[in-house]
């Protein structure tokens, strides 16, 4: 059966492409620069995973936030697996910065709505992660 | 200079031991299973630890994670890096199962707090982490 993103990351979500194993999405929410991965797999747990895997997947999680601090000038990323509202295996990077819009709380249930990213903005994103991360466009991709 | 724990992170928790390059701590907040990894480094960011460091860490926390489940008989283990507040890299790993007592909020800002472990609970934490995940007592443990 074909892999399927969760409903709820695809609701608040823009799927930006594939990264190695991963689906790479970008939160609609840009107050702050909010990026998902999800893996393809069927464990819900980081901590779960194959050491091979977990690793293939970390590589990717550490190519997001290399970009995330170049590109958003931001001098942290919050990694978290978390899963309690949507089971699916799903990771956090989130790259905050003292004075952002919920610093120093964490963005879960604590991030207000804001803008949502220009359709410009988001091929910009996308541009920068194939050349800086390899990102691969997929059909599902967010139009 | 000797490695020295955040006086926050001494202060909200016990010092359980050594596991590989990372001290493990014991969130006092007994309401829930809440580990904390500090690996030895000045890196502030999980996903800026070289690759080999990462997954030594990752190895550890796998340990913890799969003790976690096991011992405390959860279904989950939310894991993050977040560190707004401590700047030292420190790794969260926390039991949760639907009904517990923040589900299913993250427990960062929404923990209420808690009763304390025993003397008597923390030794025997100590003993089965010993035995199931390679943990080495060190001179700084919390008595």
């Amino acid at each position: 059966m074909e892999f399927e993103i969760h409903p709820r990351l695809l609701a608040d979500c823009y799927c930006l492409g594939r990264l190695g194993a991963c689906h790479l999405l970008l939160h609609r929410n840009a107050s702050l620069p909010w990026f998902i991965l999800v893996p393809e797999t069927d464990a819900t747990d980081l901590l779960d995973l194959e050491p091979k895997v977990r690793e293939a997947v970390l590589d990717a999680c550490a190519l997001v936030s290399a970009y995330i601090k170049t590109e958003f000038r931001v001098s942290k990323v919050n990694f978290a697996a978390i899963g309690n509202l949507v089971p699916q295996l799903h990771l956090h990077l989130v790259g905050r910065i003292p004075g952002d819009p919920c610093w120093p709380a964490p963005v879960w249930g604590n991030l207000d709505p804001g803008p949502e990213y220009s359709p410009a903005q988001v091929t910009a994103i996308r541009a920068a992660l194939r050349t800086q991360a390899g990102l691969i466009p997929t059909p599902d991709d967010t139009p």
